[in-house]
C-alpha cells in the first residue's frame, strides 16, 4: 500500500471542483432535487431525459416508495459512478457530511438487492422476468461492474464492509450463473464493465472466482458472434428482434470474433477501451501473455491509426464508434468523454504490463485534452462529444452534426459523461504512478508528496505550464532485490514522448550535478529506456531534477489523415491548442500559417482561471462574401462561388497575430468557432 | 411551334443509350421482366426494395388482376415519367413497338383511374379512405404533376388524345378539390410537383383553371407552417404522428414561410427545385414580377452559395437537403441526380423571365457534369448520389458515408432519379433553344437542326470537346417587329460564363469577317448583353462563327467554403474533371499542386466511350504507412500518427504527372477513388 498526496497547484483547481461543485451537484441531479437543462445527445424522442430519477429508482426497488422506473437500463450505473467519485474524493479529504450521505445511498443499494445478490432497478421494476434475457442491451452486467468498482473504492476511502458485501453478493450471483460449467448460462454482456469491476474485486479481496469470471468473460466474447441474436431469438419465440441494438455491425460489441484474435479497435469506442482494460489487467494478473499481445495489436492501432491529436477516439456518431484506419474528421467524429477516460484506463493497465513511457504519454494526451475538455471550468456543464473543429452555424443547421455542441451542456440525457470524469479526476493519483516489483514510477507529472513502502517522493512542478519537475528522493526501508545493482529501490521517472527523448531537449540533474545516463553519478546507478529514466537508490534526500524544454511546437498528422493534409496542430508540452473565433475573428477556415510563425509563449493568470496562451503570426485570406462582381446585377452583387485561381490570391492575405487557447479550456467564452488544425502553406 | 432536330455527336451517344438501353430497360423493370440488383440508398428495412411492381399496381387498381399494391407512396410516378421520357423519343425517332408499349401503359392509366379522375393506385389499392388525407406524405398531387407532365409530353408527341385526357380528368379532379373557395379543401403536397404539371397543361391548353390552382398551391405554401400537423391531428384523433416524416423541419418541405418570402433555399432539394421551377414558370406565365423576385433571391443563394462547382445541390444526406450557406462537404453530400435535373429546370424557367447567360451557364454547369454522372457509360447503371470525393473504404466502413457509393448501382429503391435523366436528355432540344418574342436563343451547345417560325439555325460544334460552335442562319419570313431595328427576326446565342466574356478569350466571325460588338457588319447588328450576343436579320445563310478558346483552368471556391480551403478543381469549358485513383494511384489525398502545373488536354477516343483527358504536373506525398520508427519496437514499426512539422517535407514529395478524366465520366472503371478538389500549394 501507498499514500499519495496531491498537492498540484493545476489539479487541484479541477479536483476541488470535482469535490466541491461536481459531486455535490451530482447528487442533486441524481436526486432529482434540481432540475436541470437536460441535452439530448440524439434526435431521439425515444430517450427519456427529463429527469434523473436515479436515487428514486433505487428507492421504489428497495420497497421504500411506489413507483415506476424511469430511465436508461443502465441509468443505476450514474449512482455507483458517483459513488466512487466520492470514494476517492473522501480519501484525498475526508467530509463527514458527504460520508453520510453515501452511506445513505449505500443503504439504498443494499435494500433495493434482492435475496440472491441480484440488482438492477431496470429489470426488477420494469421485466422482472427478462433479467439476464437480452444481454445485447440490458447493462445489467454493465452495471454490475460499476457497483464493484464503487464498493472497492468506498471500501478502501472508508472502510465500510456493507457496500464491497453488496456488491460481492452482486459478483457471487454473476460468477454462478454465468460460465461454461454445469447449469451455467453462457453470456456476456453487450457492454463491457463487468469485466473491470471483477478484476478489481479480485485485487482487493483476492477470491479467484473473481479472476476466473472474468476471464470467462474475456474468453466467451466473439467466440459466437450471434450470441445476441441467438439470445434475441430464443425471447421472441425464434425470431430475433433486429429493429433495435441488434441492428447494429457485430463489431459494434466487439463480438465479431474471439477478443484474442482482436487486432484492431472496432465499434462502441467507450466499449472496445472497457473491453480492452480488462484484458489489460487480466493479462498482468494472470500473466497472460497472449492476451497481452492481443492488447498489443489493438493498442497499436488505436495509437498509431485511430486517435485523434487530442487524446480522443470514436471517429463516427454513428453507433459512437470507431471507423477505420487514418478516419479522423474533425468536425463530426465523436471523441466521447468517456472514451478517453477508458483510453486512460487501458494506457494505465498496459503501463503494468511492460513500462514503456508511450502508454503514459497516451494517457497525459487524453488526459490534457479530451478528458479535461469535458468539463467547464465552472464545474457544471460538460462535453459528451469533444470535437477538433466547430463552427456554431454547422452545428445547428447541419444534422450530421446536430452531436457536435459549441458549447457544453448542463447535463445529459445519457449521463455517462460527468459521472466518469469525477471518477477520473478524483482518483488521478492512481494515473501519476505506479509500482512494480522493486521500481517506483513516475507516469504523470503533478506536485506530490507520495509514501511508498520503501520510498518518498516529493515532486514539484509547474506542469503542464512549466517543464521543470524535481523529485526529492528517500529510501526508507532498504530492500534486496537481485534486478537492481545496489539491492535498493529503483525510482523511474518517465521521459515524456514530445520531448526528443533524451537529447537535449531534456536537462537532467541529480542534486544540481548533470546527470549521464547509462553512468553513474553520486553512486546512484542511470539508465534509460523505453522512455523512462531509471535511477537505482538508496536514496537520501537525493534531488533529481528534470528540465523538459517546452517550445510551442507546430505538429503535423500522418499523410493519410485526409481531414488534416495540408494542415499543423499547435502543441506545448503535452497540451494541444486551439483557435477561438473570440479571439480570432470569425472563419477561422480563413487563417494560414506560413513558415515564418514565431510563437511566444505567456502564462495569462486572468484568462480561463489561469492558461498560457500562446501568439504567432498567420494569415487570413480576406472575406469577399459581400464583394459586388461586375458582371452581374448590383443588387446581386456578391463574390462568386467558382472563380478562376490566382496564385496571389493567397498572397494578398492580411498578416495577422493569432491567438491560441488549450483546447481544454476551449468553449468557456460563449458560442463560439473554434479550430485545432489550420493550413500550413 | 419550333423543330429541332439534335444532331450532336456528343448528346447523340447519351440519347441512343437513352433511348435504345435505357427506356427498354426502365420497361422490364417497371413490369417486373427483369430482376436487377435494386440498391436501398439508406439503411432502413422498411423501404420495400426487391422489385418495381409499377405496371402491376396499375393492373391491380384497373381490376385487370388481383393482389395488393407494392411500393413507394410515389411508385407511380416511375411510370409517368418513363411515359414522358418515351414521348421525348418517339419526338426524335418514331418508332411503332415503343408507341405501341407506350399506348398500352395509357391504357391501364385510364383504366385504373376513377370516375371523378382520382388516381394513385397506393391509395385506391391500400387505404380509400385516406385520399388527400397525409398530404405531407402521400405525394398523390406528386404522381399527379408527374402524370401530367407525361400525358402533354405524349400528347406532343404522337397527338394521342387519351392519355391527355385522363391527366385533364385528374387534374380537374384536383382543381375542384383543393383550393379557398366554398366546399373546396386547402391544401398542398409534402413534395412540389403538381404545380410543374398544371402549368404544362396550361401551356398545352390554355385552361385558366390550371394556371389558377398551380397559383393557389404556390400562395398557400407556407401560409400555415403547421398545415400538415394540422392534418394529421384532425386524422389521428388530434393528436399529430409526429414519428415520421412531420419529425423533419418545416423546411424541409418549404412551408416554413410564405414562398414569396423565401429568400434561401432550403430543405429536401428536389422539393425545393421543383418548387423554384414552378415559381419561375407562373412568374412568367402570370407576368408576376414578385414571384420573379422572390426566383431571384432564391437563385442567387443557391448560386452564390449552396451549389456544388458541378452543379450538385443538398449538402445533406439527412433529408437530402439544403444545409447552409458555403456548406459543401465534398465527401458527405447529397447532390442527388433529381436534384441537378429540377435545378435545369429552374434554371430553363428563369431564362424565359430573363435572357441572362448565367441561367444557362448555370443549365450548363448541372447538365455536363451532376447530370450526365447519374448514368454510367452503360446506360444501366445510376448513381442518385454524385460526390466530389469518395473512397471505397469510406463508404464502406464510415456509416454516414454509406449513401455515397463508389460506383453505380443497377436500379434504386427509390427509382426516382433515373427516369427523370432519362426524360431530361431524351428533352434536350427544350435546353438548347429558347424562343422569346422576336428572338431565337441558342442557350446550350450542340449540333442540331432547328427551324423556328421566321428562322432556321444550322448549329455544329465538337462541344464540349472544342470551343467552336458555327450556326448558319436563314430567315424564312421576315416579320415586323418594333423592337428590332431592322424588323426582322433576331438571334441571339449565349458567351458562356466560363470564358472572360466578350473579351479575346472568345474570337467571332460572321461570314468568315470579325464581328465586332455593338457595331454594324454586313448589315446584321450586334450587340452583346447580358451574356448573350444579339445579331439581327434577316439571314441569308448567314455563317455565325464562335470560338471559345477552352483552356484548362485552375478554378477555386470562394474562401468560406471550408472544404475547399486551399485546394482547386480542374476545368476545361463546361466540364469539370476529377481524379481517379486508376489513374493517379490510391491515395488521392496525399496529391497536391504547385503554380508550376502545365496542363496538356488531348482527346482520347479509346478511353470511357471517348473523352478528352488531363494531363499536368503534380507532387505526390510519400506514403509512410509502413516505415519504421526507430523508438519503438521494430514488430509494431510505422509511421507515427502525429509528428513534428518539418517545412522540407512537403518538398521532398515526388513530382508526378496526374491524369484528370471529366467528372461526369468517373466510377465507370470499378471500384476506385475519386476526388475532383486538390491540394494547391
Amino acid at each position: 500500500m501507498h499514500t499519495i498526496k496531491i498537492t498540484d497547484r493545476f489539479f487541484t483547481n479541477y479536483r476541488n471542483l470535482v469535490r466541491d461543485k461536481m459531486i455535490p451537484y451530482q447528487y442533486k441531479v441524481l436526486n432529482d432535487e434540481i432540475a436541470v437543462n437536460i441535452e439530448r445527445e440524439r434526435n431521439d424522442n425515444s430517450i427519456p431525459n427529463e429527469k434523473s430519477h436515479c436515487l428514486e429508482n433505487f428507492r421504489i426497488a428497495a420497497g421504500l416508495k411506489k413507483g415506476e422506473h424511469y430511465g436508461w437500463q443502465f441509468q443505476d450505473s450514474d449512482v455507483y459512478k458517483w459513488l466512487e467519485a466520492v470514494s476517492y474524493s473522501l480519501m484525498e479529504k475526508p467530509d463527514d457530511n458527504l460520508k453520510a450521505i453515501a452511506d445513505s445511498v449505500v443503504d439504498l443499494i443494499e435494500l433495493a438487492q434482492e435475496d440472491d445478490g441480484y440488482i438492477s432497478t431496470y429489470f426488477q421494476l420494469k421485466s422482472p422476468d427478462r433479467k439476464f434475457k437480452d444481454l445485447s442491451w440490458s447493462h445489467e452486467l454493465y452495471c454490475a461492474g460499476h457497483l464493484m468498482e464503487a464498493a472497492v473504492a468506498y471500501y478502501e476511502a472508508t472502510g465500510s464492509e456493507k457496500v464491497l458485501a453488496v456488491a460481492r453478493k452482486n459478483a457471487d450471483c454473476i460468477c454462478r450463473y454465468f460460465g461454461t460449467g454445469k447449469g451455467q448460462t453462457r453470456g456476456i454482456d453487450g457492454h463491457e464493465e463487468v469485466e473491470i469491476g471483477l478484476m478489481r474485486l479480485y485485487h482487493l479481496t483476492g477470491d479467484k472466482n473473481y479472476l476466473r469470471t472474468a476471464e470467462y468473460f474475456l474468453d466467451e466474447r466473439g467466440r459466437n458472434p450471434d450470441i445476441f441474436i441467438e439470445q434475441s431469438a430464443k425471447e421472441h419465440g425464434g425470431k430475433p428482434d433486429l429493429s433495435g441494438i441488434l441492428s447494429f455491425p457485430k463489431t459494434y460489441f466487439q463480438i465479431h470474433k474471439p477478443v484474442i484474435e482482436q487486432d484492431t479497435a472496432e465499434g462502441h469506442a467507450v466499449r472496445m477501451m472497457y473491453l480492452a482494460t480488462a484484458m489489460a489487467d487480466v493479462a498482468y494478473t494472470a500473466g497472460n501473455k497472449k492476451l497481452y499481445q492481443a492488447c498489443r495489436k489493438i493498442w497499436r492501432n488505436v495509437v498509431d491509426r485511430r486517435m485523434y491529436i487530442t487524446g480522443g477516439v470514436g471517429s463516427t456518431v454513428i453507433g459512437e464508434s470507431f471507423t477505420f484506419d487514418y478516419d479522423l474528421p474533425n468536425d463530426t467524429m465523436y471523441c466521447e468523454t468517456c472514451a478517453s477516460v477508458a483510453l486512460m484506463f487501458f494506457a494505465r493497465n498496459m503501463l503494468l504490463n511492460e513500462a514503456h513511457g508511450e502508454y503514459a504519454d497516451v494517457m497525459e494526451r487524453a488526459l490534457y485534452n479530451t478528458v479535461l475538455d469535458g468539463m467547464a471550468l465552472d464545474g457544471r456543464h460538460f462535453f459528451y462529444v469533444n470535437p477538433l473543429e466547430v463552427t456554431p452555424e454547422g452545428s445547428a443547421k447541419d444534422p450530421g452534426k446536430s452531436h457536435v455542441k459549441p458549447v457544453r451542456p448542463e447535463w445529459l440525457g445519457c449521463a455517462c459523461c460527468p459521472p466518469n470524469l469525477a471518477r477520473l479526476l478524483a482518483s488521478l493519483d492512481r494515473y501519476a504512478f505506479h509500482e512494480k516489483d522493486d521500481t517506483v514510477f513516475a507516469d504523470l507529472f503533478m506536485s506530490a508528496y507520495a509514501e511508498f513502502n520503501g520510498l518518498t517522493v516529493e515532486e514539484k512542478t509547474e506542469y503542464p505550464w512549466q517543464g521543470t519537475v524535481t523529485f526529492k528522493l528517500k529510501t526508507t526501508t532498504a530492500r534486496k532485490d537481485a534486478q537492481s545493482d545496489c539491492g535498493a529501490r529503483v525510482f523511474a521517472v518517465r521521459i515524456p514522448g514530445w520531448t526528443a527523448a533524451g537529447g537535449e531537449a531534456v536537462k537532467i540533474t541529480l542534486n544540481d550535478k548533470p546527470l549521464v545516463v547509462d553512468d553513474s553519478i553520486c553512486g546512484k546507478t542511470a539508465m534509460l529506456k523505453d522512455g523512462y529514466l531509471y535511477l537505482t537508490g538508496p536514496f537520501e534526500d537525493d534531488v533529481l531534477k528534470l528540465e523538459f524544454v517546452m517550445p510551442v511546437i507546430k505538429m503535423r498528422a500522418h499523410s493519410a489523415v485526409r481531414a488534416n493534409n495540408g494542415k499543423i496542430a499547435v502543441m506545448r508540452g503535452p497540451l494541444v491548442y486551439a483557435l477561438e473565433s473570440i479571439d480570432n475573428g470569425v472563419g477561422l477556415n480563413r487563417l494560414f500559417l506560413r513558415d515564418d510563425t514565431d510563437f511566444t509563449w505567456q502564462f495569462k493568470s486572468d484568462l480561463l482561471n489561469g492558461v498560457g496562451i500562446i501568439k504567432g503570426k498567420g494569415y487570413r485570406i480576406p472575406d469577399t462574401t459581400n464583394t459586388a462582381r461586375s458582371e452581374y446585377p448590383s443588387e446581386d452583387s456578391q463574390a462568386p462561388l467558382y472563380a478562376p485561381y490566382s496564385p496571389d490570391a493567397e498572397t494578398k492575405a492580411e498578416c495577422v497575430e493569432l491567438t491560441w487557447i488549450p483546447y481544454f479550456a476551449w468553449a468557456n467564452r460563449g458560442i463560439n468557432e473554434m479550430s485545432v488544425w489550420i493550413r500550413q502553406k
